[in-house]
């Protein structure tokens, strides 16, 4: 391919607009890491006999060069190879490094993922910042959380800068996106599953959880589970306006990430981090030699 | 002020440039979050006999009317209104919201901050993305550590992205830029201060530390201080290629954020975040009743 302007082109770059994505139920994969991700993800669906997530991948000659494992054609996928220009004019980023991959939207209904039975759940709500969203949605992968949510309202979590900013992780975990708030609460409800609110105005200080759940896990862990260590969906609020009302009054509890120093407040991606990386330690198996 | 082209504009202009700024020893903090907390600090200095850190601030006369705090001029601080087009020239910001103002840099030698026996440093050992700079200086803060150091070759914390990224914690502890990373090692061990790297590849596992602190902390607090507990300083490395030979072999432990999901990494800022945290918990004071 060697036309920019080719209607073929402009359908692939029509993925940087939220309306152009959900129109084709698609998005834009950018850079060899993505791509490669995205690859993994497909032969991993195929080989079990379901659909596959790359629609597409369009490599520059020199990038098809330089990454064989992507354009092996080895999971299945089919690759372009296209012009520097062409691919610049499909791309949101200024140097998407000669390859990108067109991939159909991974979400699932949240009904799938409570009957999967989550312990550990990052619920976006009304999240705005496409970084913010994925760096929440890194940091609940490496937290081994089960599942990410979107309640209406919040960003396009297939925005090419969310995208980028998972790092790959947007193909490794389930997703469900633009939930109704009530519908998800009364689900998680049903399913036991408790709820935390990241709020820096809690009443619950998210160090004394902590020390609570360590002192049952080096302990003879009788009792009940602390509320750490139960199956946890955790809400986190819109950038510049936190949680709502109907948010916080749905939660089990509110939790404050301490400040220790004078900031006044955590960027809402770093104190996902923090809350995510406790209910991760709290839940997580005792080591051997604790049993 | 209503010439855009005026000599004076392209002067706070530049200080949106790396030279710029190094040249004139200022920086742009843009927005009325960031003017209150640099009008703050200023106020705090100067009332302690010592040198200010504003030095002017511009608005419009629409934000001079919505921010009266900030233009009361009774932190000793001069603001001069200007047109909007100004500002906009000014600034690094699209959308500075009408109100800048140019401060000192605020770094200090390395050896005040060592003399004032710090317990939680933390290290940017070539950090070169602004965003990740402000975000871990921001996470400082909010851990409590006691200062920030950047070595030589890592991004300016000037930088205004960095400084937005930072909402308004530059102005919250001390900094020292640049340092030579041989002379940071001499400095940190003559003063008893452990070097920790977070070390994806590291062989000590986070979550381990917290429990043997966790552990300390909820038994009679007997025996040596567990290694979170003692004063440190966190190194953290550049985003591609984390920490080099001479940082890892410089520290007294490498130590890895445990990734429980399928994720290869964390973004530095969100492991930063993890490690600081992790240290501010072992080290606050016992709550009473433990004691």
């Amino acid at each position: 391919m060697a036309n920019p302007r080719a209607e073929r082109v402009k359908d692939v770059a029509r993925l940087g607009t939220r309306s152009g994505r959900n129109k084709a139920g698609q998005f834009l994969a950018e850079g060899p890491q993505a791509v490669r991700e995205a690859t993994r993800l497909h032969a991993e669906r195929t080989a079990q006999g379901g659909d596959g997530v790359v629609r597409w991948i369009f490599a520059t000659p020199e990038a098809a060069e330089r990454y064989p494992d992507l354009v092996a054609g080895s999971s299945g996928t089919e690759v372009r190879l296209a012009e520097p220009a062409v691919i610049a004019a499909m791309a949101d980023t200024v140097t998407p490094q000669g390859i990108i991959a067109v991939c159909q939207q991974t979400t699932v209904a949240l009904e799938e993922i409570i009957a999967a039975g989550p312990r550990l759940v990052a619920v976006l709500c009304r999240v705005q910042d496409p970084g913010n969203a994925g760096t929440i949605l890194r940091a609940a992968d490496a937290a081994g959380a089960d599942a990410v949510v979107t309640t209406s309202g919040s960003v396009d979590l297939f925005n090419p800068k969310a995208v980028r900013s998972t790092v790959g992780s947007i193909f490794h975990l389930p997703l469900a996106a633009g939930v109704e708030f009530a519908e998800l609460v009364e689900a998680l409800r049903a399913a036991g599953i408790g709820i935390l609110a990241a709020d820096g105005y809690g009443d619950a200080d998210l160090d004394e959880l902590q020390d609570g759940a360590a002192a049952h896990r080096l302990g003879d862990g009788a009792g009940e589970d602390p509320l750490l260590a139960r199956p946890s969906a955790w809400l986190f609020g819109n950038e510049a306006a936190g949680l709502d009302a109907s948010e916080l009054g749905a939660a089990d509890e509110r939790v404050a990430v301490p400040l220790y120093g004078v900031a006044e407040s955590l960027n809402v991606g770093t104190a996902a981090t923090v809350c995510l990386y406790a209910s991760a330690r709290a839940q997580r198996p005792k080591a051997s030699g604790h049993d």
